[in-house]
């Protein structure tokens, strides 16, 4: 394979981590910012940064780039119209944080043909170009969807990229996606919120604050927009499992104002952490991208923990 | 002032590292622990300690030292019984978790007069003289208690201690360190638990775990039987700040479900964790141990986030 370009639209914190990454890892890669200032400071770091997104998104229609949209939420449906009328043959992809509100949009945009859900799982409570760092993703899980549409040739260059960055491919569907984004990341924000307001109202406690309330509020200092956007957007999900925390932190604050025992959540808590702690990633193998049943096949496999360290064979490989 | 010897009793993870800590400061430090394990370990080591608890506390006695207990909750009735037995005139401290329990049951055991409450904010998700460290304290807040009944000699030592292991210390009522330990310890020990519960429940969940689910639930992974007794000790303080978090759970997942909107308890949250950043200490200055009305004055100055980073003048002050 030729390293297909990146067009990376959107040079924030992920957008910008990306364009460093893609980068390092030898792709020709440019990128688009809304604001002047992040255009000025990617270019000063000596990247390919342009404010005009008609002029970005004829380069990457002339190129074939992979267009990657890094935008926040807001601006979306925007920047779908601007591909839809610029780049509407391009591959896209997307480092969203939810998966069905952004599919459901591409959607929309008469984009889908083209279209593979993307999220890389990293990111820190910082925002910005300056934020951004080409090593962010490595390590990483980073989603890359398998919905029922998918291109196998967009898919493929999508697990190339995650790849080239060094993070590791987790194939799911977007509402599985979002349900255990949920659980993982939305979810724990919001009690981190609840956290830091709790303490705030009890004297001492900021005095006395360490570790476990550092790390357990840690998220609490994301810009708010970001967590709003994230959570809002994931309302789907997001409900059932913030009833479900309530629910086992009510059932405890009954049994400890009963009984005097909180031991229910507490063995059940380290249980599950346990378990968390032991799971292993075991590399996919035996699939190849666009042969049967690969999107159900990949799904089942991103379900059971397994993961894509190199790439899977697929319709572009030799 | 020379230096008294430390007895610690209890060599797990936090009795362990504070007879390392207090040994590197060139303090005469002994210890006891029940289980013949740890003492084996300690001794390998070359610390000085014993399974005997009448010897061990025959010569603390005997060399004036001051005693620290670092046993778990349900040992300290007993704990308590041979100490009043063989050392009741020792200065004593503990590095419980809990303040107003310890101080009752000190009380209960005739101990009150020479006792001084502790509790360094320091600690690990792992347990037993193994896991211990010596430089665990350093840089961590230590509270020392500032009830109404404290001995200003006992208190000047208490504190020389956790200056010693590399601590600053919070002078606190022990009462108002119990509501704090709830708020930045204790709810976020069974916030941790619900999330680990809720996300095990979901498919893919622990497959896409990143950094905000490892930070906001690395507590749950403590033995449940540490948190346990944290929690239910300090029941009535942990209970109305456990009502509150779900009450601002609750409103947001109303707030969600109603209006599609999370801003409230994220606005909230990151104006909270935004002060707690910008939180800052300074050195508690103009306070000498002993003088008049030195325990309120050093109550308020702890409250208002004052800390202690090098001895205080007091009683023994030359």
């Amino acid at each position: 394979m030729t390293a297909t370009p990146v067009c990376v639209l959107g040079l924030g914190l992920i957008g910008g981590s990306l364009l460093r990454a893609a980068a390092a890892a030898g792709r020709p890669v440019f990128g688009y910012n809304r604001s002047i200032d992040g255009v000025q400071a990617a270019t000063a770091d000596g990247f390919d940064a342009s404010a005009d997104i008609d002029a970005t998104l004829t380069r990457a229609a002339e190129t074939g780039a992979l267009i990657v949209i890094a935008v926040p939420v807001p601006a979306l449906p925007t920047m779908l119209a601007h591909i839809a009328e610029r780049a509407p043959d391009n591959p896209l992809t997307d480092v969203i944080s939810v998966k069905a509100a952004v599919l459901d949009a591409v959607a929309d945009a008469g984009l889908l043909a083209r279209y593979v859900g993307g999220h890389p799982m990293a990111g820190t409570a910082y925002s910005g170009w300056a934020a951004g760092d080409g090593r962010l993703f490595v390590g990483a899980p980073w989603v890359v969807s398998v919905d029922d549409h998918v291109d196998p040739h967009a898919w493929a260059q999508v697990m190339q990229l995650a790849l080239d960055c060094g993070s590791f491919v987790v194939p799911a569907r977007s509402d599985e996606h979002d349900a255990a984004a949920a659980a993982i990341s939305h979810l724990p924000h919001l009690t981190a919120e609840a956290m830091a307001i709790t303490a705030s109202d009890v004297p001492l406690a900021f005095a006395l604050a360490a570790g476990s309330f550092r790390d357990g509020t840690r998220v609490a200092a994301t810009a708010p927009d970001l967590v709003r956007a994230m959570c809002e957007t994931n309302s789907a999900e997001l409900l059932p499992l913030l009833d479900r925390a309530i629910e086992l932190l009510t059932a405890a604050r009954h049994s400890l104002a009963d009984r005097g025992s909180v031991g229910e959540l507490v063995e059940h808590g380290h249980a599950a952490r346990t378990r968390y702690d032991s799971f292993t990633r075991p590399d996919v193998v035996g699939i190849a991208i666009g042969e049967e049943n690969w999107r159900d096949e990949l799904a089942a496999a991103g379900r059971a923990g397994w993961v894509i360290r190199s790439a899977l064979p697929g319709p572009d490989s030799r």
